[in-house]
């Protein structure tokens, strides 16, 4: 099946017992995920960019965490304002170097 | 940072409104999780091998789903059974071919 040209999972701290909490749930990883989803949808990037949230990706300390496969792009201290700067980054197949782990 | 060299993400329905429910969570997600992780320890691979729980990978019909990167190998359907043999392709390089989406 087609699979995206890149997937951008975002920690949001999601419980596997469903608790709301966290350190990423916590600094805005809801927003960093919404603002990812609406970047992804403006850009007409469809099909080309999945985003996705997941549990604690064990990386509290620089989080809030965002992690971008294949390419392997981990981006830590990740701000909802950023997003914008990371889509850009990723659709000339650059890297943010100031948040890049 | 050192990243590992394959991240298996397991859909666990993980809900940010912290509601366990889905798809792959009614259907041994959880557990097909918990087996990856006791895995990744038997087998020593810690650091080398992540698992990470998601929320939900928009392809419900073909769940439990399974990805690994950087890899890009997308599973379906798979069963808690099927763990051990995931783990011991990915060791050896190989894909589950009747699993692989």
């Amino acid at each position: 099946m087609d699979k995206p040209k890149h997937h951008i999972f975002v920690c949001s701290s999601s419980r596997l017992t469903g608790e709301i909490k966290g350190f990423c749930a916590q600094n805005e990883g809801l927003e960093i995920l919404e603002n990812f989803v609406e970047e992804v949808q403006d850009r007409e990037l469809d099909g080309e960019v999945m985003v996705t949230n997941t549990g604690c990706l064990g990386l509290c300390s620089m989080g809030p965490v965002v992690m971008i496969y294949p390419d392997t792009i981990w981006y830590g201290k990740v701000t909802a304002d950023d997003v914008e700067e990371i889509m850009d980054a990723l659709e000339e197949g650059e890297v943010v170097e100031r948040l890049a782990l």
